[in-house]
């Protein structure tokens, strides 16, 4: 029997299941486009192998992570780094084992389907992870990172990669980028402005890194026109490393469209540190309506990703730092927080601003609405704890009905779980025919119609949000 | 092969089906009730022909333009009038080449299933819409429009309309329903009072509107007193034009009981012109309780429509004025908005209150359980967006299992795009019948009691409530 | 025909109802294990019979009593005592008239399929109440009630009861959990520290509920060291009657980690009665940390239930006294509102704190991510409102993907209608089974898993999160 059923996610009745099926099939061999994500560009610039299936598979995924530290397994004994330098397991095969003898808690989990994939179809390991099946597992998949079909270049082939996004701050050199660039390997992997420690004035050290954004850009980052110039430098520079888009990960989704001596005023404050936590998040959305006028210039794909409250936990966050699991997401409005820019630039034919959240409440009452009107506005795939097969069907079933098909972005796997990508675009591909399968068999849309959407949402709707 | 479906959004599993089709097949012959709507009721009283397919699809229809307007085409294209005179496209037939080209906009939406139940079950037609049948819809439908069957009141009767209440402001003379009674025709087209332009001290025009509203009834309406009497004498020619409720359109759920002189001090300020917004929110609320009390006296149904964000697009609004599709929910609370109110009178008997929302997270956190507490209160169908297959499913999983089935007050329409209604109760009728197929088949209601409660949802639900 | 349908609440779809069959039939036969609920433990202390059909399944149940008040059935006329002792209806054979008479406002709803459980279970009735069945129903359950097979104890042990916590107040003497420690008799009913009265400053009477705290404790509860110690001595007595958790019903979920010298100050503002709203609310977030801190010595699992707006409806709140189906949920946040005390105690291994929600919304954005993260944090079962095969479906499907199984608690039934306790928990077994078969059959879950969790979810869960 396979580790995954190959007719996963397909809904059970048998005519819906065959639409479904057929739907699949017309899209599971389309390349994957990766419009955003979080790998590391120094895998491809450098192709060394993966160390071994802990720091493959446990280390660096926080959804893997999280859940055991939620049953009482200690961060140092997975071998999270401390912030302070101290001790933490270091025996790969003894992380390997807390992971594989806690395997139940990722039941009917999104984290089970990708990582059940990536045994089955990367590795080609048939049974069910357990404390009995550990050590078996975690000497096939090492071996196998020992060959050179699974260094990383090759694994971007064999995964069927058209192009893959990567995240970079506005300080970043893009030094593995260029190195990929200057390889002559044919993988497109493209960089993604991402400048929030140069925007966001609550970011640690942000006086520090603004100083350093002038001494990059030559431009004079302590006034206000030579601050938005260094920006308009860096988006450059980062297009000549295959951006097609800007990311930004604010608190809210609030966006300002003040006066200039406003603006001004507020930009000194940020930079004397006297702005209280109001005044930052004004600067934030000042910049979010600033970064949208410069896309009208430069064509960059604007993404605002709102909402997560991070570090949750403060003894976490300073004994390992961020991104461990401790962000929770709050609720986000978006009506009156995204009027300011909506009313500078919302009806301009040739904007894209794609817009995430982590409160799915707003996708009926206020997403769909807003991106059924705006032509500026589509809306990004479900994210996070909601990139899954429920949190798919709930986005559809709650955006479709208003806005359609076509304001929406396509699919982002946004991961740093390099071998997970092809199984979390594989679950999307097949959620998003069991929904369409759905609309087929109730009389909601023509079976040629769902054949082109199933196309859209796999393939071209996310080319065209982003450019690419 | 049908452009619908004819077991559309029935389930798919073969048992439900059944179940769903047999209780559909007992409601779908019944007239349709319309209580809530904004049809022009000019048409009846001049029973002139509709101009032309552009004029009946696509102008006066904001879900249809607000979608082709989300994918960049300008609202100047679609023919709809600029507030300042200027120039927009007068052709109908290219405003309807513009729709059909872009129909596949549509798809997964409520517009496309009551757009092609239009097309085929009013006007005959088997073709899909697209670029290619653009021409020959246009002229087929502009054909049959020339002809008697396809006058206002001829449309009225076929449609199988036992009544259908239409929306008038206070200081309306309801010349077209005048006419109508007059007439001799037997269709019964009723009005409904709806005061927001005498009641929101933030209306254009409030202050002009209150001294119309004097002269209109002569009443002295800068006075309280004055002014209260004022609305009982509208409400009393209102029901002589077969009015049997009241309507209020309003940013929040806030009601309001305040001590006699506040009020007489708030209303002043609002006649002055200097209420905050708070004040006139306050306003607002209070005018919501002192109309439910006039309702004790005249019987008149209360209705609430909140938490529409009007005109959220600034640039939208001064060019092409209200209801252009830049209506936005936000956020809505009724448990303590509605308190005061429900203090005042929600234990009367002879009291029916009907409450709708834009904000789906309260069906099950506050309105299922005020509805299923209070004897004034019953729910409103889904609204607008929600006025969907997935929205319809959403309102009953999420309220029936608190409030039941006889705290809700059947559908409403909602409408001003006329060919749509029977499509927009078609749907409603499958909807529910899906729904109830649901709980017959999991054993959660009788068969019997099944085919009892779609009649009570398709008729006799919306007569009760609305005193119809 | 059977009043209810054996094959209730599971997928009509034949391959997924033989799975769901399968699944409950694994473990319907669970001894039932009630960690939460409201029964009077007199009833096991006395064991006298119930005294008629009425006082058994209509005037305690404020599920029943308020459909009937909402469709204008006055809550006198339902036998509900009044608080100034006002005359009320005294015949039961009327209150049941009433009661039957409106059965049909229940379909749909989660009290028809308790009812109708209880009524062919318990009492081996195979009619449809209803008017006409109205006077056999009452002469064959009264005449069960007089058997011994129905005395309180009996039923317990029919009903496979393995335990059952009430919950008392903390002044409560426990005298009834005495009397069946002292009696003999076998059955497990267990008490529930639940000090509402002696935390919240806004409780009636709160100054001499301290006054009388300290009457009994003879601790000096006018101070701050005197009052936590108070506590502890009561959880130390609770414990003795078997208790193993602690319940706080507070408006919010806000937990505050004070320094010392200000909760003194704030302690003594409670005490003056001088606390604001804002402070009494701070005092009672207080109190959930110090609460979670006692746990930590004495084992005891802190329960949190938040965001029910008590009270709602004045005019009944006078007539009528508390609990009378005018608590209405409101809009609940827990991100902020937790973080003082998961920051104190989050990560301690041997804490459980168990958090239940009114606002569904909070299951996918904050609660399922927290519960992910946190070891002390495990969710509660739907409650109240959403404790229904919609509520439970709405549950696993917003917080599996993001939290797994072994971080929610097992059921709660959460009742003072003792009837219906066979009766909630076969629904929640079907509801789970049901959801459990959904993901077997679209293969996110093994068969074999699936039996494992099932069980967890009707047994172990509850018994270790509430060790018991």
């Amino acid at each position: 029997m396979p580790l995954n059923d190959p007719d996963r996610l397909f809904p059970v009745e048998p005519r819906l299941r065959a639409i479904a099926r057929m739907l699949y099939d017309s899209v599971k061999d389309l390349p994957i486009v990766s419009p955003h994500g979080h790998c590391d560009p120094g895998w491809f610039a450098k192709n060394e192998r993966f160390p071994n299936p802990a720091e493959l598979f446990v280390v660096p995924d926080h959804y893997v992570f999280r859940m055991l530290a939620s049953q009482g397994v200690a961060l140092e004994d997975l071998g999270l780094p401390r912030v302070d330098g101290g001790p933490v397991e270091t025996d790969p095969r003894a992380i390997w084992g807390r992971f594989a003898e806690n395997y139940h808690l990722f039941r009917g989990t999104p984290s089970a389907m990708w990582l059940d994939h990536s045994f089955e179809h990367v590795f080609g390991l048939t049974e069910v992870l357990s404390r009995d099946t550990a050590e078996a597992y975690y000497t096939a998949i090492d071996a196998k990172l020992a060959t050179p079909e699974f260094l990383p270049r090759a694994l971007f082939e064999s995964f069927n990669i058209e192009v893959l996004a990567t995240t970079e701050g506005a300080l970043d050199d893009l030094a593995s980028h260029t190195a990929i660039q200057q390889s002559g390997w044919s993988g497109r992997v493209v960089t993604t402005y991402r400048p929030d420690a140069v925007v966001d004035p609550e970011f640690e050290g942000f006086a520090d890194n603004i100083a350093a954004f002038g001494e990059l850009t030559g431009e004079d980052t302590m006034s206000w026109t030579g601050y938005l110039a260094a920006h308009r430098a860096r988006r450059a520079f980062f297009k000549t490393m295959g951006a097609t888009a800007s990311d930004h990960g604010h608190p809210t989704a609030r966006t300002e469209d003040l006066p200039r001596t406003d603006v001004e005023r507020l930009f000194q404050k940020c930079l004397d540190g006297t702005a209280s936590p109001q005044e930052a998040d004004a600067f934030r959305g000042q910049m979010l309506t600033e970064m949208a006028r410069m896309s009208l210039d430069d064509g960059l794909t604007l993404q605002i990703h709102p909402g997560s409250r991070r570090n949750h936990n403060g003894p976490v966050f300073e004994r390992f730092g961020r991104d461990k699991g401790f962000d929770i997401p709050g609720r986000t409005s978006y009506v009156d927080a995204l009027a300011p820019l909506l009313n500078a630039v919302g009806m301009e034919p040739d904007l894209t601003v794609i817009v995430f959240t982590l409160d799915e409440t707003t996708y009926g009452r206020e997403l769909a609405p807003l991106a059924g009107a705006y032509p500026v506005l589509k809306l990004g795939p479900p994210w996070w704890f909601f990139d899954s097969y429920e949190g798919i069907q709930r986005f559809r079933e709650a955006t479709t009905e208003t806005c359609g098909f076509y304001n929406t972005a396509g699919f982002n796997d946004d991961t740093r779980a390099f071998c997970s990508i092809p199984a979390r675009h594989d679950v999307a591909r097949r959620s998003d025919c069991a929904y369409l399968a759905g609309l087929v068999g109730t009389g909601r849309l023509r079976e040629a119609d769902a054949i082109e959407v199933a196309r859209d949402l796999t393939y071209q709707l996310a080319k065209d949000a982003y450019g690419l």
